[in-house]
């Protein structure tokens, strides 16, 4: 039948608890196997809750660690008394489990377990326990919560608790249990999923793998080519040692190389989409792998390039302050005087030294304003009109405020010769490539005839029949860009 | 009878699938009538929730899009199949419903359309519908969802779903159906509030309207001032092009000044209200509308200002990297050593110059601290008491070291005549009438006997006997700046 | 019986609701005792959600204040409509429900109230209540809510409810009501929390005590330091007043230094666990309370140092603005072009200040990283694993990064005589103790053989058996730090 609801556990959870009534235990008994941190851990948490718990052990007599209240038995009998049982064991030992197999009969079982690397097994613990108990009802779950965080009850971090399983009943029992335990449960769907929550403890920042690898070569890269340029070029000519320049002077040059051209990489694939979509004529074309890979990690991106911004920041309000650049401007000062040279005041100077200047500023201000509203709990409470309001709109404000401040930077630096130590073009050329051509293919995109071309095709319309029907997912993520 | 619960929807659910039983069957069928991307991605959810789908199509042929396992079905059949009809058309095609009424009588019609702009109806859509098909339970809900988050499952941003619906069973059944989508459902009460929920997602950062309105305003006003002041008079009096100072001199000129005023323009209401209450004699006597519109955006006043703060100090620190900056304290260091001029160190204007400094940049630190609680994940982990200490007391500490701080910055500056050109004073002077007013209303307010006064009032007490039932909320709300 | 549900507070809840049946009012009945703020704003939402709701009051005719749509009634005649009974009165009124004891028999009382102060009475208003009222089913709630955020519907702040109580059923009746508010309930087990509960609304920043007293101490410590080595020095030998240098210089002095310190003091309880753990042989031994207490703030002492790091930066940043370095710089130079000296440039000047400049920037990148981390919304969407990469391996690349930046500092300063004035060594050299006594132990740790003891003994291996149930929680919670 369909919709069963929360009340239809009920009939097959009547085993009269034999532990003794108290006000609490309405809310049955609970079994444990497994002594460990977590089994512990978990059996702590429950009595507060006011369950009652019972721990299956292989030698029951060792319990002198377990909380208080909780009664430890044998895997067999402690199975008998309830309807509920963690499995807070190692996959390899659940072997055990075969020769009980009669009580956990139709029981709950809830596999908590987690491996030492992603994918250790070819299949899912939970799936190979259901497999191994094919007449149990087993459930994945609890397994993102740290023993630590459990039962210092200091749950911040990971009050939800995702719970997937094949039988609807048998989760609905544990989402209730870990509602009972003032945890947030989230349906997780079939025991399909078992493996993806498995592999979620795993994991070391997945998606900030890409950005931060691609932020690693530009930055190497860059540096490489600034020491030949500045360090061993000086030391080759003029045989002068400026080496110490590499540590700030350079890295000023690296960063905001590398910010600028990241920032654009996070809206080019939103400009690849739309040219993609206009070019197929239709939404329903499946994306290339590496622009779909591209899409999901723009937001790691931009976060990088944030953070070279800022270092970029940091490193160029010191420059006052450094030895060096004191004592260049003293000793031009002291030239001056002592050849009695008027300094003249040239007003262009001045109006492109302070436009370059506030342009920075200026989109290292929105730069941050796209940050902020990129943490978790600011984009929740943004709706999704807003929420793309701020991150194409307003993202691209951004990358124009900047583009234009390495313009106005670099000004008409690539038209003097001397800039061209051994050929080499100035560093800052490099970072306006990938920005110009994000800002020019989107000046197209924004052409009233183009645009609406793309809406239309967003909207759904087809020039051509070619459908697949796994194309939307893309698609429809192509569109957050723009 | 009161308080029925998830269990009562049961007898009312028992309608067989015939579409074959397996493991996840259990959670029955949906019936979806929309084949366009947002029914496209819930079919998909519900299917890896374990849930069986069903279209409902005018042509079900076309069926090429749909996820794989989904039946399509002309709407008739479809709506014979489930219990729960999710209805992803656009408002226009409603009236196809009343074809299939009788299918679709008792049944949960769940109203997912949002429309293009705001109020675009006289009634909210779901209104429109339970109107048109008063034999159904309407309940509104998922709209504000995206398709995107929903089928990618990258849920971060909206994990919450708001419904509202008349009838408890259906609203309740719609929220469990959420909940195994991995949702959060919200109750947000009858059909009434549809209406708000469709407007949410069309709505455009309505609260930050006014402020960035006054803002624009307060610079525009001080801009054009400022232009006036110091270049036009420049020009006319001593020929003079001054005009690079705009960028930045002007810039750093008004926002301070603008963002001074709007932080004070954050207390002034909360103290307006104390005073009205005190006027009044009671809190029950509703504040004028003005009032509790300028207290309901404080939050936002405030984090613009803080905006312009920001600005303004990235745009001081620059002050010395900058051309212009570096060239007047050449040329005037050259005519000192030219002239032979000894530089007398005067520690007064040591005092002054350093203390103006820190008390801006402790103002600036509290300012920040100000920002960083008012992120959500921030202001929920505080409580209520918690949160009014930072945000009055830590706020009028930064007010009080703002205000010191343009105070020393001004020191005797307005009474120097050469400081009014054409008898216009300097502009950091018009940034202190404010906040000036606003502290010593404060300073009024802190008085013992004024204070009791307040107290008595906000715990209840009148001074004589006019009431109206409305005026709560905002006489709380008055107590939040307090 | 077990796993009693939802469901099974149907049969004692059919009371026939005898004002009038409308669609919403399938919700039932609530009765509210009290017409205070929150009862009224209570009542408002209980209303708008589609309940019907009753004051019970002690002069029914005053209810002028009362939300539109809800009856008052005496208490008797209030309480027997309704099979929940809201307490918005205060602990010293609750002795009236003596009178009507009859009416309330198992009948769900929630107590909603709040004290003035912590820990006001010996035992907790729900326990009193529950002892005063034996026969009714007494459920402690809502206290966290404001009525102000209750009834304006702005619940950003404050969606969790808390729910405790001994009776299951009531406390789900309870919990199901809030969820019917738009608020998540958490269940926060049996009525012995409602101490806790009650004292939450109470606190102010608790757990930000010791850190701020931590910080004022050293802060003013240094202070007193710095004034008697610099300003007090220099007057009295050389009878100069640089008095001046206190606003800044020597702030900027003071501000690192704690700002290490306290950077330091987080790593520190970690090492030393590990090291106790490491002489106990085991993990299972209770540590001592006050480093309990040292590791339970770790999060707030980095947070605190970040602001005074924060606060370094700015100092710093403005030094090339201020009067004093600007006289000083000019007049240095005046007198080298007077004596004609030229200016030579060393090499090793320039590695050095940028090096320590650089080490401070990165360093001071890291620990905003840290500080972003930290942040709820952000430490919600990593797991367990990314977390404690964050917090210990790059915290630790912090520390390493700022106590090197110290040391650049301070380079060859020690051994310099004349920066012993009177015997007192210059400040920074205070500051580099416990980070390097940090440092040193944390490299004695990842020798690989004590690591590899330190593992074992993580994984639960014990040298000898001694072993006390309690101890678990603070090993785990030392785990935390490494």
């Amino acid at each position: 039948m369909a919709f069963r609801t929360s009340l239809d556990m009920e009939d097959d959870c009547l085993n009269m608890s034999p532990l003794g009534l108290e006000a609490q235990d309405k809310l049955g008994t609970v079994c444990i196997f497994g002594t460990g941190d977590f089994g512990r851990s978990l059996g702590l948490r429950l009595l507060q809750a006011g369950y009652l718990v019972v721990y299956g052990s292989r030698n029951p007599e060792n319990s002198s660690l377990l909380p208080k209240g909780a009664k430890v038995l044998s895997h067999k009998e402690a199975a008998e008394y309830s309807q509920v049982i963690f499995l807070a064991v190692h996959r390899e030992h659940y072997d055990f489990l075969s020769d009980i197999s009669d009580q956990i009969e139709g029981k709950v079982l809830v596999d908590i377990s987690n491996n030492l690397k992603k994918n250790q097994y070819s299949e899912s613990n939970a799936e190979y326990l259901s497999k191994l108990m094919p007449n149990a009802n087993v459930v994945k779950g609890f397994n993102t919560v740290s023993a630590w965080a459990l039962q210092s009850g200091n749950l911040d971090g990971s009050r939800q608790v995702s719970v997937c399983g094949n039988d609807y009943k048998s989760k609905r029992i544990v989402m209730e249990i870990a509602q009972h335990l003032g945890l947030i449960a989230l349906d997780y769907g079939s025991l399909r999923a078992a493996n993806e929550l498995e592999n979620y403890p795993l994991q070391l920042f997945p998606l900030w793998r890409l950005p931060l690898c691609i932020a690693t070569c530009l930055t190497a890269a860059f540096f490489c080519y600034c020491v030949i340029r500045d360090v061993v070029y000086a030391y080759a000519t003029e045989g002068k040692d400026v080496s110490f320049r590499i540590l700030i002077s350079l890295a000023n040059h690296i960063f905001p190389v590398v910010s600028l051209i990241m920032l654009a990489m996070c809206y080019l694939p939103g400009v690849i989409a739309a040219f993609l979509q206009l070019y197929n004529g239709t939404k329903y074309k499946r994306f290339p792998a590496w622009l779909d890979k591209w899409m999901l990690c723009r937001k790691q991106l931009g976060l990088v390039a944030l953070g070279f911004a800022f270092l970029h920041v940091l490193y160029s309000l010191i420059i006052p302050v450094r030895y060096y650049v004191r004592h260049r401007q003293n000793s031009y000062l002291a030239k001056q005087i002592k050849n009695n040279e008027t300094i003249i005041f040239q007003n262009f100077y001045a109006w492109r030294n302070d436009s370059y200047l506030s342009a920075g500023i200026l989109g290292f201000g929105f730069y941050l304003l796209l940050g902020i509203t990129s943490l978790p709990s600011v984009s929740n409470t943004v709706n999704w009109r807003e929420f793309r309001f701020v991150q194409s709109k307003l993202g691209y404000v951004t990358l124009l405020l900047c583009t234009l401040h390495t313009f106005l930077y670099g000004w008409d630096m690539f038209c003097h010769a001397h800039n061209y130590r051994w050929f080499l073009p100035p560093t800052y050329m490099f970072s306006l490539i990938v920005p110009c051509i994000v800002l020019i293919l989107k000046v197209i995109l924004v052409i009233p005839c183009v645009d609406t071309a793309v809406m239309r095709i967003r909207q759904g319309f087809e020039r051509h029949a070619e459908k697949t029907p796994y194309a939307k997912k893309t698609s429809i993520g192509g569109t957050l860009a723009l």
